[in-house]
């Protein structure tokens, strides 16, 4: 049986934190930790993006160090250290190293992590005094304040939890995320962080964690904008010590588990999309194959036609046609059917049949509204 | 040497009118007629959209049949007749054969052109029964009414003339063309119509303007939404006289003058895109080649982040280098520089320099604002 709780409930062996070191002059929560009390098998997906933040580049190499064990996240928000040059990596590096010494971890142990502005210096200094602090405080409850600390435009915390039992043992998986804008498949401004107690093998953990990014993160899309420091991490930390998951029922259900933990936060990033008036989820069957499937599916939930539509309740379903028609996708006008669901309601079914063939794809996407033309006109 | 007017003044040969035949229930124009006392030489592009509005098609099948010979366009605005199946199409043919009937030319010599609303049946009946008149007034002065007519949500009237002497004949080459939504590289949703005196080949007259559209209406972008409707035809009725243009010097200046007539009214529909407060050239040199160039380019042209800083008066330059990384253009951190003229003017230019090559490209976009989200939040 699986429970899902919305709220971030943390595994056995993990701790958290959140605190404010003054990258937000608000005093909003802009540092979290995240920390196992072992080093735990790790998965990560970082941005496709070209430009890579600073701590992107330096968890890739912490990865391949330190195999891909991980002890401990540290993430802040204000400041996305991209674009930033070697100035910028020293950075990362620099807080990495003054974290492993302050929690007696390995530097490879370490993830970092920065979402906001690109462009600007990281205030190094000001992370770096407050890593004794932020160490003191790792509680079990902390992941409230973690999941705040990482927080930007969103209007709420995303966090989801679920628990079902497996040879015995009940194990948690637990994920927080943050959006807002700058979402796009493949993947999003988005970071992730997902902890489970279960103990499963490395290379299994990432094939479970790759299908679920490519069910959630990568069919969710706000405004069509990669962004450059998008980040999602499994640490599976055993301490729950069920027996070696590698396949089979088990994983299974594990990656039901994680699908749904994946799915759940990436909905509540679209809902949570800049501006959003709309959640609106788009179904497009009867195409040739996925790939084109989801290229429909795509079209449409950028089209910002479509997008001010949905915001205006206007059934204007020719830009429907249009986006998929400009898509690349093989449609023909006379085969295409559109179903829409009633469109004063916050939540939006739009079903489009191609009938070319039998492949579907979903994405989940929101309108288009002057709210986000104000938040990322004044953003900076 | 060449003169430009910036408005439209009919070649010899041609006449023009437009009415309101009661599509637009606000007494707008929205029925144009350009006629060419002989038939002419004609080149046509339209969208590739794989969903074609039903003039299109027809256009496509008449140029065929009547070998690329027009002596008539009628388009309407306020209904895009497409998406409406093989009625549309039977429309679009009922309004040829009228308008052949009465203007006693051949069906295949006609081209028929509309703008608007998608999706909903055309009513070609109104359409019909206004042809009479509407080709009792044609004159050299009604081009002025027919650029009126094929208007949307245009704010102003796109038109431009330019004269130049050829074997001792001064040819004239006018322009007319609409915007302002819809619009995407390949091309947009736009009608242009372009006409000459010039007695030109047919081939030479296609390559000409296949070059004029790639370098305007193919780098202009508003909303990156892609029409199904687009079309630019130029009809050369070589009333003028001169020595056929095959090539060399001759085409060169004729080439120079087309360019420049496409460029302008591409530029025009930018400056009048929907809801524009800005109007933006984005320069993008140093590319490995030109494909990378023009990608890099309407990536960023096409981003809502930076067309909303852009609005904002925001230096939010950030926005411009995930654009460029998400675009699949070879570009490296170190080594990407951007400059920014003032963003308090209207006019703002961005050169981006990629440092990998030699390639540029210039593509011109506008300001993503909440009047654009009006204006389609309400549009049907």
């Amino acid at each position: 049986m699986m429970k899902v709780y919305k709220k971030a409930l943390l595994p056995i062996g993990f701790k958290a934190n959140g605190l404010n070191c003054g990258i937000r002059k608000s005093k909003k929560l802009d540092l979290a930790l995240i920390y196992s009390q072992i080093p735990a098998k790790a998965a990560c997906f970082f941005t496709t993006n070209k430009i890579k933040a600073a701590p992107v580049q330096l968890d890739i190499i912490h990865l391949k160090k330190g195999r891909s064990l991980i002890q401990a996240i540290i993430a802040n928000s204000g400041n996305a250290n991209c674009f930033t040059g070697k100035a910028g990596f020293k950075d990362a590096e620099s807080i990495a190293a003054v974290l492993a010494k302050h929690l007696k971890v390995k530097k490879e142990h370490l993830l970092v992590a920065s979402t906001g502005v690109i462009g600007k210096r990281l205030p190094a200094g000001k992370i770096k005094v407050t890593i004794p602090n932020l160490a003191r405080g790792l509680s079990s409850a902390g992941i409230d304040k973690a999941k705040s600390a990482i927080m930007t435009t969103d209007t709420f915390a995303k966090e989801i939890s679920v628990k079902f039992t497996l040879s015995g043992k009940v194990i948690t998986i637990c994920g927080i995320a943050k959006g807002a804008g700058m979402i796009a498949p493949d993947m999003a401004t988005m970071l992730c962080f997902i902890m489970t107690d279960a103990n499963i093998s490395q290379v299994i953990l990432k094939k479970a964690l790759k299908e679920a990014v490519d069910n959630s993160f990568n069919c969710v899309t706000v405004d069509g904008c990669m962004s450059t420091n998008d980040t999602v991490a499994i640490l599976a930390n055993a301490a729950v010590g069920n027996p070696l998951i590698t396949g089979g029922q088990k994983l299974a259900l594990f990656s039901r588990a994680l699908n749904l933990v994946c799915l759940e936060l990436a909905k509540m990033m679209v809902k949570d999309g800049e501006g959003a008036s709309k959640f609106i989820k788009i179904m497009v069957e009867g195409a040739k194959n996925a790939s084109q499937a989801k290229k429909a599916a795509l079209a449409i939930a950028n089209s910002n036609l479509f997008k001010t539509a949905m915001y205006g309740e206007n059934p204007n379903f020719g830009r429907i046609v249009a986006a998929v028609g400009a898509s690349g996708a093989e449609v023909k006008e006379e085969s295409f059917k559109v179903k829409v669901s009633p469109l004063q309601k916050r939540d939006i079914d739009i079903c489009v049949d191609l009938n070319r063939g039998g492949a579907s794809a979903t994405v989940y996407t929101s309108d288009l509204t002057p709210q986000y033309i104000k938040i990322n006109a004044e953003y900076n």
